[in-house]
């Protein structure tokens, strides 16, 4: 986003491309003649549409472009294929967008994600979906399968002590609260905490940069940085290329999944609708009675000029969830050194309590995530017109429905598909009981109000309608 | 093997056992829950059994014995199993051999190879056997396998030039013949060379040891010592402790081609009848036709002592297989410089033709393999009496044929199955053309004449009979 | 400087003091009794005070102060000592500057300085000023010990292409001259440029925060971010915790040839009299008869606003030393991608030269600097009134005198002998050509007016007068 | 030497000679134009001299030439020069020995060990020789640049536990000895150790080789294989190219001292003069009153065939320095496990003590070493009649004295120096009381008749006399 990149020079607006051949860094670049095949396959059982997509998508880093739709019409005529060399393989490259070159040469960050996405296209496919080992019908099978991923994404490090903050929020956010994310980022990284994030910019890159520079400071040459994406959001959310540990989940669910098994606390920057399905589906699983004894440190911070902001998450939750939800967060407003204490203690509490019951420190076991949250929730209209929002249910159950809530929101305004369903069928239509709809509409409402729903520069059109 | 371990000490005649509990070192240590649980189930389904006697034959280096069913009863009582802890997992073994340990603690090389066991037996169960990506009826799904394997191995390393020597011959040779293999590794070694081999003693010895020596003079820390065995093999010849990349191949033939597909050039040394087995596999493979013109550097070399062993072998081979075959390779007695730089000339060419054709440095593609070399052959009675030894075939399918003949000798030689079969219903039965069968019989008596047959210190009992 | 250090959080007005005792990292802690002894001997023959105040300064990083006398007397309590251990000497420090911790625990990169401090100050001791190998009074002698030192500092690689930048300009400069300066880095780090500055805030920081995320995109994790200092200034220059290689030369001429011989093109940003001097130093030299030949890129560069900033300089330089001088630059405005080039460009030069010329890419051997240049010009009330400033001479004699004066009127400003020497005997006069003083005079009040002259805030009070 | 050099093919009797050019590997190469003036520096006052004799020693390796005259005769138009590159310096080499080369290229190791001598010519000239901050006529001093030279070699390893183990022994040893030292090293490599010799052949190879294979058993891929030699003795033994860290002191007593400083332990091998001064040298040093507290691990050992060895060396200091010298020692024999847990548990000692002293682990700062033992002696045919050689003085002198004795044969026997001294004076004179010169003569005629006094297949001619 141009808004928050203080080094962009000039904008692109005539879109211009390179064609270019790129070879891999590191162990990447070592593929089967089947593997080849079905990469190049662009028919519907190949996987050539998937690996084209998410390949523009995380060669548009830098642009100011969050439409997955409009990403893929734009560069229609961009192409990506694999050459085979004594080396091992290359990829070719037709009509990439010029902001991943500088001087003609792809930035190093970004071939790096290309091969990942090869990497996961390839393993998500041929080891998970296609391999009977897993029954993603079931909990467990489901855990496994992310477990798996994770393993092959070389992001489980078995011998390092707890460290790894997520951090969510907004990829759209005002230039004070983007500054205050650095600002977290860098005592975050002075404590030489690492960072994971959904891998955008805004709130997804702020803390990454931020930690960068205390990296450097703390003399932490290995510091992590981690994105998590998925193919539905990742054209709206490039992954910025300080990203070095980068992964593909399959779904939206997986994804949330995956930052709640890989990091051992959680900060929330101020956001919209995705950042509101990730505040409720961090406290549908803390809500469950099992997790109830299971230390997790969970934060939402901004500048003070955010401060109105978080007022109104914390008493949408206390009007939704109650106050047992409450006191699973705490909010800081405009410290970002206590912010970090914060994580630093949360995560020492942590850290004894994986030791004391022998559970890994690289992937939390022992939470349980209920198959609410775990099973994809496709936002159709009929899916969203029938979601439960009342209070007659246990509350980890309405925070996991309301999730499912904003997360079709999410897909209305961003995604490539629901913004296609929207344009076709008309807005969503939510119901549920008056306590929660109004509460909900209100959120809605003063997110809409603080520009939160949509990038500035375009006028926001809501793609839901509350049906109270 | 005690004759040539020159630092070996005292015979441990008394089987002493140590229980301890080993950490891993590098990235092996993290399995899922349902991966624990497999490995830990020693029901039928289950993978104990497996992983337990690898994990013993592992454990067994540097004693004299080679016989499988021998070393699972002496250690009948040896138990492993799996401790997950905050850091990942830990093996804890129980009456272990203690040859194994230094002062009480396990080797380090060693350890590392019984965690090679763990991760070889779930993944070739788990990836391949149980996925329907492998058609392992097809040629080329086999080979996609052997693929994957080594690739999970981390055997595959795309940057790298061609310098892979892979080093064939017996486990149990005399001193002097051992020695020349030392020799012929430290000339390897001098030039950068790495080694590849079956992993047990002897000559699977020898050129690593001089090969180490010859990298520390020419400052090469990361000279590559790699170990493909096999299930039914390890315990008979127990990886030394140098191998620094070892794998574990589910069956002889899968093991045969990762040689080959993973080998720059062979160097054949003086052994026994499983030497010969592999002469004929490589035999096989460069008589078809479709591989004419891909270079392949092979090398039978021993000190003057031995140079009757290769006239013996030489005049089987041309008597059996023909003038054709013997042009494929070089017998060069008593000079390890030769033989070095023959290597180094052989793979050069190698380089070229793999840089012109754009076929992978590290993964001999092209080589066509046929299937009869490719599908395992189970030495029952039955099919070594239905060998089909006669002239009247394309010589690269009289190879494969002969091939078998010799795998099934071995099994009944030292394998724990075929001892078994051996013992309870006699002799395998050899029939053929009186113009294979008499050369077979005759290579196979100068074998026992000259104490190939069977480790020195106990009389050879044949486990064949050629029906003439 | 708080004003441009955006992650500050609170001014520490109460001068928090702590206790700590501190490991090295790396090779820097192995010293001998002799060693040991002499800086800890605060006699005047010994080293302690030496070692104690650039101690000191190291520590004040980030602080707002940047005038050595008050920084000495401010921390007056201030004790540095030496403990030897088993594994190596360590650092004891009393009443240290608490800007140097996080948690209370001190900033590696901080502590990483303090050993380099050490090791400076015992190598320019003992092996430099006590040997008598280096005859300092000799042009090759005083290049000689300049290598030396640098040499003794690890800073130069022989392995290595040119790409080393050195970055000049004020330390107390506006938010959006600082801005400027970090896009100019990112830029830099982006084509994997390395950064060497006088390693204190200002322009001297900005260029290694924008090369770091810029190496982070290029996964360049050995970026160098050279600073080089010297005692006068270090105090009020503390060098920024991302300098990575730092070193602390014997005086302002050595520190001024460190910048040239191992710089491979210099970068100007807007700055004061400090600034001016440095240019001053290289016109000297590039005007030098037997330089006319040799490459070497300089560029002055700022963002719009302060155009007019270099348009004075310009003017200046054309009226002194004429357009022949003018010629050695190049001058862009408000274009950080442009400025990145033309670097690449130039050192690409400089390392075609170097090697038709079998020059070292690591030093630069072949540039002559007068001895005018290098002799440590002590800036007494004397000395400043003797200056000859008159067309009269050589134009690179003339502009290695008016580097004089204006090396005087920083130590004036800044230099904790400098202030106490004005506050004795009053201004200092400066005599010359009108031609030449006009111009001089001329610059000196656009730059008080322009707040160069010292840090916002104070008022200006100049320590020259000119005797037109 | 060739008959413990198992991988030699052929002899080189036609002294083969090749021409090359060899870059560094590392960071050695970066020289000022002063440092290389003076290499190059033929002259009296110049260093070339001294740096061809050193590098041809170290070209020399594997040659089975321990004479230092013929070495310098056999290769008369040897010649080094340095070459002065963009990149650093190389060296130009021209009629060097073939065997230092394989294929035309030469070993690694070996060119390290060339640049190692350029470093040290340099060094130990400039830092120390002509440096007057170290006075070399105390004990103090001499300490000192010991410490100096040792760290500047990048030998002293603060973050190391203590781990060293010093292995003395003769160049000039039988095959079954030569083993015997390879199966010691290669027990002390699996228990961690790390190795230092004097780097010749023999009993200086032997334990570093089978600590290789210990090391690579272990994983260890930083073991150390530290050679120390001298000027004088380099020539007579080439160090071989396993060595990893080699330097050389400027005389002998600086390489002993540097042994017995840096050292954890000491192993002594069967020898002939030269280990004899060495085992007089170290009880020299544990007699002396100060050090009686200072645990000082030390062993004698070698094969059952050599027990007769250390039987007389026992009786020999039994009869002149008395039991009180004998307590110092143990004698194993054939029992190389042993040795390496006396190491072990000794070396525990050694490291308990430094840490309740505080003493560094690197460098063994509490040890006295009187200045009889510090200043060279020189082998004149005076100064050999003049030792005082009677029991008349306290023990640690005599052994001094005796040390000196034996100095003076060594001398005669292999340096180039002393060789001469013998061709023009004829034998050495040495006087003393009976009771000290019995034994000396017993145990030299021992020596003779076991073929330990020269290399074996040359008659031995003593070049000395004992004065009864």
């Amino acid at each position: 986003m141009s808004h928050n990149h203080p080094y962009k020079i000039a904008p692109d607006h005539n879109f211009e491309t390179i064609n270019a051949t790129i070879s891999p860094h590191g162990q990447l670049n070592i593929l089967s003649k089947v593997e080849v095949a079905k990469l190049l396959d662009s028919s519907q059982s190949g996987l050539y549409k998937l690996f084209r997509s998410c390949s523009l998508a995380v060669l548009n880093t830098g642009n100011d472009l969050d439409d997955g739709k409009e990403l893929l019409e734009r560069y229609s005529n961009f192409d990506i294929s694999i050459v085979q060399q004594e080396r091992g393989i290359k990829l070719a490259v037709k009509n990439a967008p010029a902001n991943a070159f500088v001087d003609g040469k792809m930035i190093k960050g970004i071939s790096e994600h290309l091969f990942t996405v090869l990497r996961d296209v390839i393993y998500n496919n041929d080891a998970i979906n296609e391999n009977p080992n897993f029954d993603v019908d079931t909990t467990e099978g489901i855990t496994d399968a992310v477990f798996h991923m994770l393993r092959n994404a070389n992001l489980l490090h078995p011998g390092q002590d707890p460290n790894l903050v997520v951090c969510w929020g907004g990829h759209s956010i005002s230039r004070g609260e983007y500054d205050y994310t650095k600002e977290v980022g860098y005592q975050l990284g002075l404590r030489s905490l690492d960072i994971c994030t959904g891998c955008g910019p805004g709130a997804m890159k702020g803390p990454m940069k931020g930690a960068t520079i205390g990296h450097a400071k703390q003399r932490t040459p290995n510091g992590r940085y981690i994105g998590i994406t998925e193919p539905g959001i990742i054209a709206a959310e490039a992954p910025n290329p300080i990203v070095n540990q980068l992964t593909i989940m399959p779904d939206i669910e997986k994804r949330l999944e995956a930052f709640v098994r890989l990091g051992h606390g959680i900060i929330v920057f101020p956001g919209g609708a995705g950042t509101t399905e990730e505040i409720l589906y961090i406290l549908g699983i803390l809500l469950h009675p099992d997790n109830k004894d299971i230390p997790f440190p969970l934060v939402f911070t901004g500048p003070a000029s955010s401060a109105e902001y978080f007022e109104r998450v914390d008493r949408f939750i206390g009007d939704t969830l109650g106050p047992e939800a409450q006191a699973h967060y705490k909010i800081i407003v405009n410290d970002p050194e206590a912010v970090a204490r914060e994580m630093v203690d949360g995560i020492k509490k942590v850290r004894e309590f994986r030791k004391q019951s022998d559970d890994a420190y690289y992937f939390n076991w022992q939470l349980t995530i209920s198959s609410d949250l775990q099973h994809p929730f496709i936002p159709t209209h009929d899916n969203m017109r029938n979601l439960e929002l009342h209070k007659n249910q246990p509350s980890h159950l309405l925070a996991a429905n309301l999730r499912r809530a904003f997360s079709g929101i999410v897909a209305g305004n961003v995604k490539e598909e629901g913004i296609r369903t929207i344009e076709e069928f008309g807005h969503f239509e939510l119901h549920g009981d008056a306590e929660i709809m109004h509460p909900v509409d209100e959120l809605l409402e003063s997110f809409a109000k603080q520009n939160r729903m949509k990038l500035p520069g375009r006028e926001y059109k809501p793609c839901y309608k509350v049906i109270k």
